[in-house]
């Protein structure tokens, strides 16, 4: 299969790894200059790792003397200073609109606070431009955003992107599934863009497939999901998967599947790192040292473009398997991470005293045709001993005659794959998500 | 009392009238052809009424000349080619964004499409300086916009306005009224900006008075309000009141008060009409012609910036009274409508042979400092007269000795006002609108 190769910006797309290295320690040794110099946040926090910025004199000098900052550092922050914390009293102090974030959460004390400017969200379009541009979208092309826009990260800044690409966008997140499907057969957008679980819903409610013939292009992302998932949505609405990752800490998304999408079964594609706009470490989160190709590890961000609102080395508590840019076929001199991989560093699971990786069950239960939903429940014997079920939902239309052999197939496949045994029962109904999946049950006794 | 002249444009701003003028006649013509050679629908109308632009040399011609169109044309237009319409082809072939626009009510058959291009978003920016201008705002201020943001035109037009103007936007549209006093408390913007009613409801929700200080300025607008109204919520929030005025056929509010505010009781404010960019005509609904300074008319607008999706003649049911120029001290050329008189021109009831224009009945009511909220109910006695009652909810607090002297006061000022009389109970609640007030019940035999 030959596929259309989509370049948005040669400089980049088309310079070797060594150019985009050069290119980002420049920018990076800017981006520290001037934070020292208008963030008390971030100095304070150097100064106490004893970190001095002359002795900076590559990205890997870079990694061993800054020290990372996370969620807790911004809470503290803002909670001594309120409502925005010194981190963000500098890109306050300029009079240009800043667009201000609230992570969810229940009111109060955990939620963190984000900022970032005008020039910034200018620069942040450019980013956008990659994902739109590589799924195969042109400026005036009819999206509808089914993320509704409050003071969260995610729906706005998806909004803003979409707007500076100059996609014609429909704010549809306010309306239920129902009303977005007629919306939908209405208008007959190209995308659909929004978080991926929720496509699958809407595919669920649709009384006809594909649900919208219009659709050519689904803008995925705000939540992991296996291979196999994304193969199935794709599949439902019988378009392309475009994926997108990012997180509210860098307030944008960042890394994108490029015109290769969600690749093969084998082999799946890859979310790019925008290496020029991002600096992207994957590190094992015990040592702090970066991953090896193909290896799992918690993903820390620079941003390249923030200069009144930096992020400098935050740990984001996501991670991915790290893939060098020689992974995909596409040439690209940018890192990224395999699809089907991105998960809470913190999700992983120790069940009957092995690790176990959400992605990759739910992969493996996308894989069965059989499956419309499922939910894994972890619960304690009476002997201590860890008890692992799964409830799936089959999907309508499934003969009866057949769930014994889907049953005993699946229980066999996710014991080949995890190494232990679940209990499989089938169910009628599973709760579906509106925004992001949640799929583990932990009820075990601690 | 003097007052802080606010000029964001001093070329339009202190111009004479004569230029103003002129300037939009240029404009006009440029639009007119423009339109003609672009725009089937608005093409096939003109030729249909025979109207021959070459004749067209001053605005007399124009609106002599012109026929006015209005929402069943547009719909019609949108019915025979869906989903868009003749009227946006061209607007929609360009590739560039274009922002759509639904109107509300149940879905189908009855809903107007609207649209503007990104390069007529650009132009649209330029009117809401005007609005935060005279207000008092500034590039960076921080404003809490109330309307959730979806296919309307009022939520999503508000937003692009106040982030062109370089405003920090809280899009808290989506939060119920106690998360946004929370919200209002934590971050502490200097404006609300949203629909007038919502504002009194949120203040009547908050536990406090003012609801929250840091508040200086209420952007009201979205619905017709009475003079007592603006008056009460300034004493409500401890802010300055800046009105505005719009509409989604012509995608862009257009009138806004001045710096002079809502003005005095005797002498209320006036929304000036951006002339330069909008041609507005105050027309009487039967003949059609201009009303005089001082009489109640329909609007009809023409955009003098929309070239791609142009807006001419339209006549959009609401009405006022129209002021020239010389009404406000700000010494502004540009002419408009008194504040407190904005009402649907379909509005207007007949009770007992006497029409009775709603918004001056609010005014009456919200002179009351006893009222809290208010119901009219119309019905038909057994002899098929009319009957007028209405229901008060008095404010908290309002000692009960005092409710006989306040009913007879009220059923006085009322029949002095209107010229009928209307009977007069007072009831412990009364349903707050969440969006735009409805106070008005007709449930007479028709």
């Amino acid at each position: 299969m030959t596929v259309e190769k989509r370049i948005l910006d040669p400089k980049f797309e088309l310079a070797d790894s060594d150019t985009i290295a050069a290119y980002q320690l420049k920018t990076l040794l800017e981006i520290l200059q001037k934070t020292w110099s208008t963030n008390e946040f971030y100095r304070a926090k150097w100064q106490e790792a004893g970190a001095d910025l002359s002795k900076i004199k590559s990205l890997a000098d870079f990694s061993e003397r800054i020290p990372t900052v996370e969620k807790k550092d911004f809470v503290e922050d803002a909670l001594a200073n309120p409502p925005f914390g010194k981190r963000l009293a500098h890109g306050l102090s300029l009079k240009e609109r800043s667009d201000i974030y609230t992570t969810s959460g229940t009111s109060g004390q955990g939620v963190e606070v984000h900022a970032q400017t005008a020039t910034e969200l200018r620069a942040m379009e450019r980013l956008y431009g990659f994902l739109f541009h590589w799924a195969g979208l042109e400026p005036g092309d009819q999206t509808f955003l089914t993320l509704p826009i409050t003071m969260l990260g995610g729906g706005r800044i998806e909004y803003q992107g979409a707007i500076g690409f100059g996609l014609n966008v429909y704010p549809v997140g306010n309306y239920d599934a129902n009303r977005k499907l007629e919306l939908l057969n209405r208008f007959r957008p190209k995308a659909l863009y929004g978080s991926t679980s929720y496509f699958s819903h809407l595919a669920a409610v649709a009384d006809r497939s594909p649900p919208c013939p219009s659709i050519k292009v689904l803008l995925t992302g705000l939540e992991g999901a296996g291979y196999s998932y994304f193969s199935r949505l794709e599949n439902q609405w019988q378009a392309k998967v475009a994926d997108r990752f990012g997180c509210t800490q860098l307030r944008t998304d960042f890394m994108f599947t490029c015109e290769h999408g969600i690749g093969v079964a084998g082999r799946p594609g890859m979310l790019h790192s925008l290496d020029p706009f991002v600096l992207l470490e994957v590190i094992d989160p015990q040592s702090g040292k970066p991953v090896k190709d193909g290896e799992f590890g918690e993903i820390v961000v620079t941003s390249l473009y923030h200069f009144d609102n930096p992020v400098v080395r935050c740990r984001i508590r996501d991670g991915g398997v790290f893939r060098k840019a020689s992974y995909c076929a596409c040439g690209r001199p940018f890192g990224g991470v395999e699809i089907g991989t991105i998960g809470r560093t913190d999700d992983v699971k120790k069940v009957k005293g092995v690790n176990i990786y959400p992605q990759a069950v739910d992969d493996l239960m996308y894989s069965f045709g059989e499956v419309d939903e499922y939910q894994i429940l972890l619960t304690t014997s009476k002997t201590n001993a860890d008890i692992a079920a799964i409830k799936v939902m089959p999907k309508a239309g499934l003969p009866a005659a057949g769930y014994d052999d889907f049953v005993a197939r699946l229980k066999k496949d996710i014991h080949k794959k995890t190494g232990i045994h679940f209990d499989v029962e089938l169910v009628a109904d599973l709760p579906r998500s509106e925004y992001k999946a949640r799929r583990w049950l932990d009820q075990r006794d601690r």
